[in-house]
């Protein structure tokens, strides 16, 4: 198991604790908690497959499904102890954005499109999961107004670029952009920088 | 016309007309209406069918858009005596849910997928529609919070596989897991058991 | 750049228009109101798309990008005297609405699909991407409650075909076709038109 995987499984945990948390908030029964957590976690990526023509990744190993339920399990065992844990999941969810977004970069490049769309499709799969979940629960969605979250995957979409255009290794270059996202992730959180909201007219 | 046929378009009928009643109590327009029921009745299959990567089983024929034209009719005709027959549609809806799994699993196990891809997709058959009628009409999905509902799905799959793996013929199977289903879905609503919910930390 | 083409461009950017000014007054910073604007004005002919098993047509040209962009930076800049300029935007709209049926239609029969699926792809094109729109603010589609909107779209599609059978020229059914979506659609919000609702049994 190589570090994208691992964290590739601790983003979809990360994920999947978000949906099952607002999902238990909004009083959805065990299975219904579990179908928003599956959703957060994968949304974004079975988003991007079906705009890329390609069957969606999780069809194809068991891990996603599996990963959901322990963390179902997990909130359930630790319901009243979880909120200490909220910094742990910040990071693991900033982590999980960050790979998310590059892994949605390379498969889009792998499938032929130009960059522009290899950026959208990073960002999709990083933000994108977020977005059903609020949709699920019926509430206006949060990334777009809290915090800079999609952004930070077009940033990142954009320093995978950048990087790219100076000639570094793969490697390096998927370090520099995960690291970027979630370099722009923490700092916002920690500063409560928020984008401007485009306010009605007066 | 096959029994499975028959079935299928009595199970359209019934989540289409569970669709356009919703959406008329949100005063929706005729149209909006239509629209609404439509969504619920082919709305899980058209998922599936996009998760398969495969044309959506209602292009294919005009049956879907004129049962639920049916059904549109049928409301405005009878809507004050409806509700006298909402044991009926129950049952309606019950074979609907039952048939639907049963078809979204044999459809993802003729694309060659695994067991779980096969279980999820007749879920996602079955239980989908409801889902993207609540999103539509801006209700939390009320299949997350009341009886037994996505899990009898997930549970019919699992009895078709377990047929299968006691070498029992196609026929058979389909007849076991549809009536697995039913029965499912009947006693938990007559009996009021519900999932237990994932309540919020104390 | 022929006439359909500055036409598209011109749907494009008042469904952006349209989108970014809801998603202002639910107060969704300005990418989350770029992200609404984009989905309003490509959300339609995305489903098409994908129902057709194509790749999304914004996937192949920056300009629908672009021209989002555009319509969030005038959003900005003359938000206090956009109010004046309504009903430009409904003439836009309208434009849009019917480009989009045309263009919607023509790519599902070149897709070799029968004239009621050209009908309901022209239909999707020109109208959903404002229900996405309204899905996504959390909002009931308005375009199911107040004036004929969906419904243009589908008697676009029916005239186009009766265009066809008379034997006439693709140009010319394009246009006659277009403008009784425009027709309809001036007549129906100038006239206060509105299809009956269904209402709930009394």
């Amino acid at each position: 198991m190589d570090f994208v995987t691992i964290f590739d499984y601790i983003g979809t945990f990360a994920f999947a604790i978000s949906g099952i948390r607002l999902a238990a908030a909004k009083k959805f029964d065990i299975f219904g908690a579990y179908v928003v957590g599956f959703v957060t976690a994968i949304g974004g990526g079975t988003l991007r497959d079906i705009l890329l023509g390609i069957t969606p990744f999780w069809m194809n190993q068991a891990s996603y499904v599996i990963i959901t339920a322990i963390a179902l399990l997990f909130v359930i065992l630790f319901r009243n102890t979880l909120v200490r844990l909220d910094n742990t999941f910040f990071i693991f969810d900033a982590i999980g954005i960050a790979l998310f977004t590059v892994v949605g970069f390379e498969k889009s490049m792998g499938a032929g499109f130009p960059v522009w769309v290899n950026i959208i499709m990073g960002s999709i799969t990083g933000a994108a999961g977020g977005m059903f979940r609020d949709i699920f629960i019926n509430e206006v969605p949060l990334i777009f107004r809290k915090d800079i979250y999609a952004v930070a995957c077009v940033l990142g979409g954009v320093v995978y670029y950048l990087c790219m255009l100076l000639g570094l290794g793969q490697i390096l270059t998927q370090i520099i952009a995960a690291l970027s996202v979630i370099l722009i992730r923490v700092l916002s959180v920690h500063y409560g920088i928020s984008l401007p909201s485009l306010n009605p007219p007066d």
